[in-house]
């Protein structure tokens, strides 16, 4: 019967995956190339922060972590919109006020899932280990530690949960019909914060906790989302480049720190006062860049798997990265239950299920990026949400939302896609057919008043 | 002034690149991964074979290589359709009857190619050397030789001419912000032949030689190309797995000579008297893959470049890849003249010039598989053909059709699939009017016909 596995990252997947694997019985090794954080302490407050949504909290409650979640996590039930001229308007992300995304300190939540795969006996974890090489032939992977020593490993389960670069996946690529992209967005992003206050309104936050804040300027667009010390963590999305003669912000034409402050005193006039660091944050931070990724097979030698990012790198619009990452692990632990003595049949299973919601969230978050940064700006959107509310909260059982099914279920995404689909050729129908017949009784009314005797033929 | 340059791969891409650069002075290092091929000899007859169109022809005469294209080509001015039953149709590429693409045998028009390139005291050819790798800051690229000694190249102008599977195109992809995709057809390919004959109507050829040979079978097909020692280089595309209880031939159910043998008893039956060593082949030769690759950019620190299948590796259903890569050898060359002081400025240029075009011939050489190995087996095509040629001589120049943009003039590919797709909607337009004005004619004379005395009303 299979019990070994080797994990390649000991990121959000390959924690969860270790923890899963542990609680089953399974003789875990995690290899990671980072250093360990539990050596450095728990690094709090600022730091890249994400959105767990109905799916992550759906496997962390399976992986027992239920308390862990409420004590990291922030509510956000809406989005607070931010106009140039300073005024904001929340719109809830559903027609039902107790449901929310939660804002997570990625290296908090990464803390939490390490510390409970260590707590098994049978799970190791070995840090400062850099993957080398796989051997398919073998069923072995080879890692170079930090003094240059080489260590080879092998397993019954060989898992690449080693992000978006992955390095497992480098050696699928080399392999004769993989099917590879990798595509980047023309933006880029940075980091800056808005830092805890002593007093206002919502102490210790600037801003009301409450929400994930967006400032949308049609081609650009800058969020924020609240962290447990009263900071908040803002990411601002700039393209590269913007077209020549265009006046567009980019990371090309905007330089530094000064130059940003002015462009903010424009554009961003309510987040300044927020924002004391804004020059210094603007010229030590880099500018990221965010990639979409799409491979297959996912699966290799009936031993070999990607997992999370490895296999399906996203943009990070939908929030739903690690959502997707954690629903990977859930999936591939079913399918290792199902087939306890077949890694292989698992493993082909898992890549089957996955793959194509993998493709639908990738997919979402690239069109939710122009739904955030534009149409969030317009009245036209507030309607529409207005709408879908009040379909939803008329018809809950038949009609549900997008962005509900995403983020607060556990409907797979290209299922829910489909119904979304479905939902919006509906009401679009609906609507057309609402509209010939006010055109219809228009026109009959109009006929009976042209009619009465009295008024101008 | 820029006068030096590097060029990786001395393929057709490659060689006829050193050979315009010496044309014009540059002292050019070619340095190729496989052994010297005129040190082997000129290797003709059976090998792979390729056609040659209007651009890969205006190149090469470009070169001074008129005379070389007509030794070595065999004119093939349309399809020679086989049916199941063994029944031929030939179908002509062009209304135009003096319109061929020809047949060449890609060893020995890489070594026309090769002997123009050293035919210059300026161009240095060095072969058995890999490239490992590429410093971009130092402008400098490394190779290794069989004895595992290394050397490393810098100079004005370094092109990566080296292939489908690209070591240059490798160190582009480890880069940021590099778009990259692969991927494959679900067909694999297998080189079967037809040798000469002694008697017939066509001998020393076992078919008529003034056709490309295609047997279309649906999903699969197998084609043939003449060589000029009288024999036929065919080969076989089949789905490398097909779908369970569908009866189709794969690779993967049809796995020795002698099963072949029986699957081309009843599906081409005509070829197997024509094919006497089939099974000895089968067994013998390997099944190949066929890709698709994308990337951008094609330009990197103002000195790298990539040309060729290295830049956009296609399928070869359209029998475009050469004449692609001879036509980005020309657009660079000519980009390079424009600039005569800034190869940086030239390169950029020329990956613009070509990129759009390098598309459209990728996705038109995946279509082109569809027409060649399904839809030539219908009537449909053959009468769309006729009325294609028809409007071509009626309107030789408001109406040209698409193959023959493609093969028969240099119209950029990217304009040549606009245009085509232009008049395919002119054509449709018109016949939904000729056929609405059928339709009121036939009711004006029926009702006329009801109206006659004495008819039935």
């Amino acid at each position: 019967m299979p019990r070994t596995a080797v994990i390649v990252g000991a990121g959000l997947g390959g924690s969860l995956l270790a923890h899963f694997l542990g609680q089953r019985g399974w003789h875990v090794r995690v290899f990671e190339r980072r250093g360990d954080p539990r050596a450095r302490g728990y690094v709090g407050g600022r730091s890249i922060n994400l959105a767990i949504s109905a799916r992550g909290i759906h496997a962390l409650e399976r992986a027992g972590l239920a308390d862990e979640v409420k004590t990291h996590g922030i509510r956000m039930p809406g989005r607070m919109l931010h106009s140039p001229t300073g005024a904001t308007a929340f719109v809830p992300y559903s027609a039902d006020p107790t449901r929310a995304i939660m804002s997570f300190s990625r290296s908090a939540l990464n803390m939490m899932l390490i510390q409970a795969a260590a707590s098994h006996a049978n799970v190791e974890l070995a840090f400062d280990h850099r993957c080398t090489e796989i051997d398919e032939a073998r069923g072995e992977v080879t890692f170079e530690r930090a003094d240059g020593t080489r260590v080879a490993a092998t397993a019954d389960l060989i898992v690449g949960a080693d992000g978006s670069y992955s390095a497992m996946r480098g050696h699928f690529e080399k392999r004769e019909r993989f099917e590879y992209s990798q595509s980047y967005l023309a933006h880029g992003y940075k980091e800056l914060s808005i830092p805890p206050v002593a007093s206002g309104p919502h102490a210790p936050f600037a801003m009301d906790p409450k929400a994930l804040h967006i400032w949308p300027r049609g081609g650009s667009m800058m969020i924020a989302l609240p962290n447990p010390d009263g900071s908040f963590t803002c990411t601002l999305f700039w393209p590269f480049e913007a077209p020549a003669g265009s006046g567009e912000a980019s990371f090309a034409t905007v330089r530094d720190g000064k130059a940003a402050l002015e462009r903010f005193r424009r554009e961003y006039p309510d987040a300044v006062p927020l924002m004391p660091d804004l020059v210094g944050e603007f010229d030590r931070n880099p500018v990221g860049s965010m990639v979409t990724v799409r491979c297959w097979p996912w699966a290799l030698g009936g031993r070999f798997a990607l997992l999370g990012d490895a296999a399906h790198a996203i943009v990070p619009f939908y929030g739903q990265g690690a959502n997707a990452s954690f629903e990977d692990c859930e999936s591939l632990v079913d399918a290792l239950e199902r087939h306890p003595t077949d890694v292989a049949t698992a493993i082909d299973e898992y890549q089957r299920d996955r793959k194509p919601n993998a493709d639908a969230i990738a997919d979402m978050a690239l069109a939710n990026f122009v739904e955030m940064r534009d149409k969030t700006a317009h009245l036209s959107f507030k309607l529409k949400k207005k709408l879908d509310h009040a379909l939803n909260r008329w018809m809950p059982n038949a009609f549900v939302p997008l962005y509900d099914l995403v983020s607060f279920t556990t409907v797979p995404y290209a299922k829910a896609r489909a119904r979304a689909r479905r939902q919006d050729r509906l009401v679009l129908d609906a609507a057309i057919a609402l509209g010939a017949l006010l055109v219809v009784a228009a026109a009959f009314v109009g006929d009976r008043l042209l009619r009465t005797p009295g008024a101008t033929p």
